[in-house]
């Protein structure tokens, strides 16, 4: 198939003058653009796929970037992207320099409002169409995109109520494909469920109990339809709530037989959408089916674990223990608040709570766990997946604060396995006996080691550990980054002179094994794979302030800026947290 | 009137012996013992009035402890505590080692889950239920009594959603009386509005549409019904919810009347309710008071300026702003998180956004900070009240962490005024041409200066002052601790020795100040009304550390537990920054 419209399409301009007639064409044309370039650079491609023609007719509906609309989530928005101006370095995307994976403010005018975090698109149109208003334009439209998972969670809720009760010029599209990540969950989307195109239950709409106008379902692949109802929504003032419903991974077979799957596939066939074989042989298994596997192995032996996670059973790899267990295995949909306090009422009755959390999301449940976790002292396990670097996801993903944010809160825990036997271990140590909540931070991807599944040991919360001995210098690691080092003092002539440990646990500290370090040493490197404000090195600070010793200290981590996407090691060298920078760091050092 | 049977009742056991006639008689003189006591110790008073008979019968029906009763917030909960073995020592609420004033796990076996936040009651019944089916034990019965304002919080929408899909024997008791601390607001609200006691709207119900079976309305106050229709639910299995219609303030005329004004109104005349005279002549304006009154002065000159508040006009000061500009100045309820997001979403189209917010409660949107703010750099400006240590609301209020839980966050700038003519200066410069986003942060209760109402002087961001000059020793002290600190060095013999900084900036750091300080000085004590690790003292550290000063430096600030109600210098002395404490660490680093 030719690209004759797309290559004219260089803005939404472009694409009201086409006649409404050649519009599906386009949508084949588009469809095709995107599956091409997702199967040779990778990159989300169900949820994109399903909203082609509601891309189209709302840009043809709708005068942006004047009118105003907002993508929740975003990773929806290539359709939009490659429409509103970057059809040409679209292959760029979620590339270190090229476009982000999700719109961006700084990206075009188009992209009104920066996403990545789900649910946030009620709110942030809100808004917009609060302050037209406040400007005296009514004619302004403001547009909120959402999915049937994202429009499930609190913060969607908190916009929804709000705006019911104001006069503002806001539409709600809701993008009902069933399915989030993961498929939806919970009773909103039970209900949602009993909605076909045509036919609106005429009971309990809680959307019109919420003050909105409510109009659909209508078929998000029918342009017509959808340019027709868009045309009368517009002459109505005041909330108004459109239900579309579409298939993820349309007009891809593949991609609609398996909507998991191919919500980031990788690698495929662009014609048939067969998935491009990728060897794994020879390499280490990812941290998360680690975590999984295990959860998956101690839950068949101790019948008091329970596993919860907010909408990432797959992401987080507790879809082995959700096969296995249904019963003590829990996808709360995306609800991080509701995920953390759940996981706290259950510890209070005695069971064994893993909390598996990406880092980046526990920012959405950060007054859960002091609140309702560490006040109580209560012993829930949260597993922080993602954390550090996460890559082509970029900057609204990273999960960097972690530490800095978590270490300020009494009675919590917070350990970051050097790798996967480590991880293992603590998972193992957590289900023993444990008094007090924990964190256990690691990164995505893979490990290091192929032997991960070795006997369990039994771990000494607080306890760090020396890794490699040296008579000058001493690196201090937490978390994975200790390959980093230990790749870098292997590179360097001096290597006998640079000693290195393992943290272990950015709390408790291991405060025994620091006074040996700063006896021993007057030039020390710490280095975590988090912001150095706040992070692990100032927690080391604190310690050595406080002991009055005075080396001469190093703090590596990731400085204070946003990171935005890329290859984790092309990041890791802005962050100079690379092989080669700590290299240099220690050789200048050792000078 | 006496209290011969409140005297009797040393748990709900004793409760349970009592005929059902009795109960109205109980009522009358739990409600009067809690207006006695309140009006004399002071404490929440509304709320509780408004849950008398609830607390009675639920505790009457259901077979508690065993039974687990989960309270939404808390302040509700004193007819509970006098109920369940608390009766003699209720006078030591919200004291220092006396009864926390809120439910609290390490208090009572009927305290089943700590509270203080809202809306979190609903996800630990769940959690608690959940548990119990796993154990099964399907006779367990569990309850989450949850008030109007509470339950249109977005953390209470999840943990509805996903207990509509369990078979988890939980109950939901909504404690409706149109008000949380200030009326109620939202989409929701106006719903629930609709119903009266026997009447229930036949279309459009969330909770049915959520898959809850809904009960009532039933009047809260008629003891009677609610044990008959406790009697009932208990029989039906799954979720189960019942809408309770009471009046806060309930039993004494002028709390009805004023319900805001008497959801904690001081020390009053138990009889009549009147408020007892409180002379404030001669002190100084409440801090949140300078922040309503200056705001209100500049929204006044400047049409762009937009308030906003998670359901505390009154507490946050906003209501000034709202009385005068209601089309400016928003109460979004209990949503932080759309708060926040809201905010930006404004920014975006060119306003001045102030969102005033509790200092704890930014802990419910610090996602929203990180990803919808600081992220794209939006120039929103958050007024964190209440600061530091709170008082008497406890370890749930303490407003301790934000500077370790903001500082980390790139972009934002972190201010913290000494007193409230800086906090009236910073206000009037973040509405001139603010480019990143700015966290001012002020605390609890009345500031320092008669003359707060200063002609506006524009601040520079990122620089601090030299209080006071001294020849050994510097005092770098960030926000309204100054205070203490300079009463300390003034006790002190050798105050010439003593110089004292303010840095008013957490964040960007005077660097150039700090290069100062540092050449000058070895010794050097930073303090701050926040916790130590990863606080302010901690840039410092950094600082010190990057730049290789090696001076002594003592970090004072909230030390690593959670710090329980009391006065505020009560609190102080216990974390060390009260005057006598700073005095004495002054002292001894002199020696």
């Amino acid at each position: 198939m030719s690209k004759n419209i797309l290559n004219t399409i260089n803005s939404p301009s472009d694409l009201r003058r086409l006649p409404k007639e050649k519009l599906p064409e386009l949508a084949a044309e588009l469809r095709k653009f995107i599956i091409d370039i997702v199967a040779t650079k990778e990159g989300h491609l169900g949820a994109s796929l399903g909203v082609v023609e509601l891309t189209i007719a709302l840009h043809y509906a709708f005068n942006t970037p004047d009118d105003l609309l907002v993508w929740d989530v975003g990773h929806q928005a290539y359709g939009h992207k490659i429409l509103t101006g970057r059809r040409d370095v679209f292959h760029t995307n979620r590339q270190l320099n090229g476009l982000s994976g999700f719109p961006n403010r700084s990206e075009s005018p188009y992209d009104t409002f920066g996403v990545g975090h789900s649910s946030t698109s009620i709110s942030a149109a809100l808004g917009m169409a609060l302050a037209s208003n406040l400007k005296g334009d009514l004619q302004k439209q403001h547009i909120a995109v959402i999915g049937d998972a994202s429009i499930a969670s609190g913060m969607a809720f908190e916009g929804l109520n709000h705006a019911g009760v104001t006069n503002a010029n806001l539409l709600v599209v809701l993008n009902d494909n069933a399915i989030g990540i993961d498929p939806s969950i919970g009773a909103l989307k039970q209900y949602l469920t009993k909605a076909r195109v045509g036919y609106k239950p005429a009971q309990d709409n809680i959307i019109e109990a919420l003050n909105f106008k409510y109009f659909g379902p209508v078929d998000g692949h029918d342009i017509e339809s959808l340019l027709k109802i868009f045309e009368d929504l517009k002459k109505i003032s005041g909330p108004k709530f459109l239900h579309v419903i579409t298939t993820k991974g349309k007009g891809l077979k593949k991609a609609e037989e398996n909507q998991v799957k191919y919500h980031a596939p990788g690698k495929f066939v662009a014609d048939t959408g067969e998935l491009l074989p990728y060897n794994t042989d020879g390499l280490p298994l990812k941290y998360q089916d680690v975590f999984g596997l295990t959860l998956l192995e101690l839950a068949e032996k101790n019948e008091k674990i329970i596993g919860i996670t907010p909408a990432m059973p797959t992401g987080s790899s507790l879809n082995y223990m959700m096969d296995a267990f249904p019963e003590r295995a829990f996808d709360v949909g995306i609800a991080e608040q509701h995920a953390v306090t759940l996981a706290a009422g259950m510890a209070t009755q005695g069971f064994t709570v893993f909390c598996a959390i990406y880092s980046t999301f526990l920012q959405r449940a950060y007054d859960q766990v002091i609140h309702d976790v560490a006040l109580q002292n209560l012993p829930v396990i949260f597993c922080l997946d993602r954390a550090g670097l996460v890559g082509e996801d970029g900057a609204t993903h990273h999960g960097v604060f972690d530490i800095a944010y978590l270490r300020c809160i009494p009675n919590l825990m917070i350990a970051a396995p050097a790798d996967e036997v480590e991880l293992r271990n603590l998972l193992y140590t957590a289900q023993l006996d444990l008094k007090s909540p924990l964190v256990i931070r690691y990164p995505r991807g893979r490990g290091v080691k192929l032997n991960w599944k070795q006997e369990f040991k039994k771990v000494e919360f607080g306890k760090g550990s020396l890794l490699k001995s040296g008579s000058k210098l001493a690196v201090i690691s937490i978390g994975s980054i200790a390959e980093n080092v230990r790749l870098a003092i292997e590179m360097l002539p001096e290597a006998d002179q640079v000693a290195h440990y393992d943290a272990k646990f950015v709390k408790p500290l291991d405060e025994k094994l620091l006074h040996e370090i700063f006896k021993k040493y007057d030039k020390i490197i710490t280095i975590e794979d988090g912001v150095i404000s706040g992070g692990f090195g100032s927690a080391v600070l604190e310690f050595v302030s406080k002991h009055q010793y005075h080396p001469e200290i190093k703090c590596l981590g990731i400085p204070d800026n946003f990171i935005e996407q890329g290859i984790v090691y092309q990041l890791q060298e802005i962050a100079k947290i690379d092989v080669h920078s700590i290299y240099l760091c220690i050789s200048n050092l050792l000078e």
